[in-house]
């Protein structure tokens, strides 16, 4: 059975070393002390190791059941669920007003990880009642904010999202689910969703569903529809639970992974529900909790691609096979282990490269949304939105990836499910998928964000790495670092331009791009990170640390990240200024 | 449910417009008329589709059992095989005088992957069978090729390969099992393997083990393994079954996938075995074996990404999602076809150039081996020799990578179980896998085949592609071919360049590049195929063919392979030229 060790020392690092968050200015932040945060982390990463981890293999071969309409979960889920909640990890960073704990999100974030890593389909039920209550923070009426968050803070009452119908997932205008006016101001709410994770469930008392739908006579396609809090069991005035709503299981999916959480068909039969924030702008209340959750999604990429690192590295130490060419490492044992292999160290420095430098990607990220919040930052806002459908799209397609080289690594053992790899492997791959396809992310990124307000924050983007050169340029010891970034970032930019140019004359050829230069773009950031991250570890060891091999370890893994991965960035860019011709080239019959 | 067309109109392209079969000079290659070949291709064909691709996902959802030692195939199993054998398909390429029909291996192949797409699991049966009789064949004395090979050319007797145990996958060597010699001739075996397919099951009468292992006393090491032919049932001197032998099946495996193969453990108990070539000559009998084993693999690779992408196609023209951004192409509907997003393009053309691509490939591949056996052709001999970890490899992970991007197509429906998808994933991982993970193929490629008769074959392929480039050199209608393949092709070599020179310093150079110059290879591989198909589809255009669609179709493609795939290999150069210093900079501790 895979193992879990949470990497605190790893977040402490980014925390302070790297993004410096007690020097960030942000209200509150100066009491960020690394003592104080090495406290949190260290006991949701003792949650993780000792409550979720053994679970994660449980979920996958038990899977949820359906019976009678009641979702039941995995052995132990409910009892695990107990614990997070009675440590009030749930509301960590949520608003002490409903009974969060009000700590950032960065914060919020690393302790996220570390609950994905040890069990994304556990930690699912959780965060998406954290996206469906941030909704509700955002654009709720000050009744519903009453009624419903401080349950859903609590996790005493889950939450789920519920976008996708049979006919439409990405393109939502088509929806069909209707929303009838009532009298008395609610809705009779009517229609079919599939998709819905944590749609059912034996953990909370009641769940809130967030249903789109559309209002009779509203505008056609995507501008009629609206968002509504669709109860399982109705909220009495005071706050008691009334009876059931009409909202009931039509079915649990079989997946490839995931099977601890409960992926849901919804029917929703005249349910009744409440308007959350205003009529026909509903996709706009829903990104509140899209944009979280694609966060989220790009961390879970991250989580399952350490989760699986750790254990391939485990295994390529313990397992003893062949000879290490220029000479045995082992002389006394049977064979040497599998770490001294040229090929698996490329392997495992993919993997270890990808983690740390996604790390730091995802918490820089979560940072700015503590500026942009906490703050008033409207650059950092406007960053992260830019930066969004990147963490979603390139994390998740290479923590893919990198779930793939650590099943690889233990050979046949890596596909039979006793070892527990290919769980990795299935889990990791719906990360590409939900939350909006990675390909949608694309779309996103390059037919809007990169011309959102005028362009500004990629412009921003791009004077940031400037000036992080710029800074370090002089400094011969940052060379091998600022020099490859340098190239990497000239590649984004020509691709940009590309865009700007080609584009114009026809949108294809940006559209045929986006897929290349979303990775484009990650590489760059990841490039930023690692080039950040060795000059913290500079810092560290010319500050005299007692921890020489962590911070050469460190140079070490930025110099394999400029060697050997940031060099994609050339061919992104050239399937880019290749265009739109040699993909658009066939009729459709003709394929 | 996914459906399968089987590509007998491309393979037909592929024999006889790129290939051109009849002209090869092959003894009997000349009656090889389109006519003929189409028959039988057609006749597999049907076979595929009706038959086998049907019980795939039965076989998926069912998987095997284990009761009272017996292992049973899913439902439906068992009558397939049973057309399969009265077809006579086993023995397709097999020799006659042991009841095959003597057919080239190139048709073989092409067969073998409709097979394969259609139903990898339950192809594995015969694919094995096939492998273990050839190594009867080539290492087998008279008395033992009477014995078994009429029943294995059948199938009535299925064969199976013992290579693994708990502790040694690669590194075979360490092999616990035993062969005591017995006064008869025969020999004790005892010890245990695992991950055998198809090492139990209830298709065949008998069951026919080749089995590896030491005989005491001999060798140390890789070189005192001994291969031995153990049935499940011995076999009187009259041919007919005797009792039981000391064989038995321990565990049936659970895996990601294949599940409808029988992955088994299997114990020896002092089982009867014979003597299978030379003692303490295993390895070299084995690999008989192994290598047609190995492009038997590629292709799986190449067969699954295949029938994933005729499905991902055929939803991305069926599915309604959006509207293309240069004007609607189905006004009259509620939005159009998927296909008409330059993302699902972008990704359906990588899947599209790289299944057509690989057919060639393995066709080529497959045809080369005819020209060593049919043809005593010593240079193809060595080609195909140096191609096998080629094939292998590069065929499976891109295979793989492609099966994700068809899954990712359907966005959630990809990931549930009921659309079939996430099967091809599953499947498909396995080949990356067995027969000797691709890590090794890379080993294998550049710690013994680049150097191997003095670097003769790589020289020759170089030749090869060099000659191809001079002969249309000329021709203006090439030049978009010729040129990007003259680039990688010089990738390549400057690759095997840094390897002889830096390699000869430390040999970590070379392997730590290994991996990555397998994928340049196979890059330039699929390169000079698309030059020679697009060059195939000039000239067929040139001589007034009837099908102008088909032909400017493989035009386009063979197009896309060259601007948008080919750049690839500039970043294996880029990662290969960066050595082993990156690669093996950390202590195995600091990881």
């Amino acid at each position: 059975m895979p193992s879990y060790t949470p990497p605190t020392k790893d977040m402490q690092f980014i925390l302070h070393d790297m993004l410096k968050i007690t020097e960030s200015g942000i209200p509150g932040f100066g009491e960020l002390e690394p003592d104080f945060t090495k406290a949190i982390l260290e006991e949701a990463g003792k949650l993780s190791a000792e409550v979720l981890h053994p679970l994660n293999v449980v979920g996958d071969s038990e899977g949820c059941r359906l019976e009678n309409g009641v979702v039941y979960t995995p052995t132990g889920f409910k009892a695990a669920f107990e614990q997070i909640k009675e440590g009030g990890w749930p509301g960590l960073d949520m608003p002490e007003e409903f009974g969060g704990q009000g700590m950032p999100h960065v914060v919020g974030a690393a302790v996220g990880e570390m609950f994905s890593a040890a069990n994304q389909a556990f930690t699912m039920y959780q965060g998406l009642t954290h996206g469906a209550a941030s909704a509700i923070l955002a654009h709720g009426s000050d009744a519903q904010k009453k009624t419903y968050l401080p349950k859903m803070v609590s996790c005493e009452w889950t939450g789920t999202m519920n976008l996708t119908e049979p006919h439409c997932g990405t393109d939502l205008g088509m929806m069909r689910t209707k929303a009838e006016p009532q009298d008395d101001g609610s809705y009779k709410i009517t229609g079919q969703k599939i998709f819905i994770s944590s749609g059912d469930h034996d953990m909370a008392d009641n769940i809130v569903h967030l249903v789109l739908a559309k209002i009779p006579g509203g505008p056609e396609g995507i501008k009629g529809v609206s968002l509504f809090i669709v109860p399982k069991f109705l909220v009495k005035e005071d706050g008691s639970l009334g009876e059931r709503n009409g909202v009931s299981v039509g079915k649990l999916e079989e997946k490839m992974g995931i099977h601890g959480n409960s992926t849901c068909v919804m029917n929703y039969d005249g349910a009744t529900g409440y308007l959350l924030g205003e009529e026909h702008k509903g996709m706009r209340a829903m990104f509140t909790m899209m944009n979280e959750a694609r966060l989220g999604v790009g961390m879970q990429g991250l989580a399952q691609a350490d989760a699986a690192y750790q254990n391939a590295l485990e295994y390529a130490k313990d397992r003893l096979q062949g000879r290490d060419v220029t000479g045995a490492k082992n002389p006394d044992g049977p064979a040497d282990p599998l770490i001294v292999h040229p090929d698996i160290r490329r392997s495992l420095m993919d993997q270890k490269s990808f983690v740390e430098g996604a790390r730091a990607f995802v918490l820089w990220g979560a940072h700015l949304i503590d500026k942009a919040h906490r703050a008033q930052d409207a650059d950092a806002d406007g960053l992260i939105s830019l930066m969004t459908p990147v963490i979603k799209g390139f994390l998740t397609d290479e923590g893919y990836d990198m779930t793939v080289l650590a099943q690889q690594v233990y050979g046949g053992h890596g596909y039979i499910e006793e070892w527990g790899m290919s769980q990795y492997t299935r889990d990791a791959r719906i990360a590409m998928i939900y939350e909006g396809a990675n390909g949608v992310q694309a779309l996103d990124l390059v037919g809007r964000k990169l011309a959102q307000d005028g362009g500004k924050h990629v412009m921003a983007f791009f004077d940031m790495v400037k000036a992080f050169c710029k800074e370090h340029g002089e400094d011969a010891a940052m060379a091998e670092f600022v020099g490859p970034l340098k190239a990497a970032s000239k590649d984004l930019q020509t691709a940009g331009m590309y865009f700007m140019q080609e584009g114009m004359k026809n949108p294809n050829n940006a559209l045929s791009g986006s897929y290349d230069f979303m990775h484009l773009f990650g590489h760059v950031c990841l490039g930023l990170m690692w080039a950040r991250m060795a000059k913290a570890s500079q810092e560290a060891l010319a500050g005299g640390t007692s921890d020489v091999a962590f911070h050469e370890t460190k140079l070490a893994t930025a110099r394999y990240y400029m060697a050997r991965r940031l060099p994609m960035t050339a061919t992104h860019l050239a399937r880019i200024q290749s265009g739109a011709e040699p993909v658009m080239a066939l009729e459709a019959a003709n394929f």
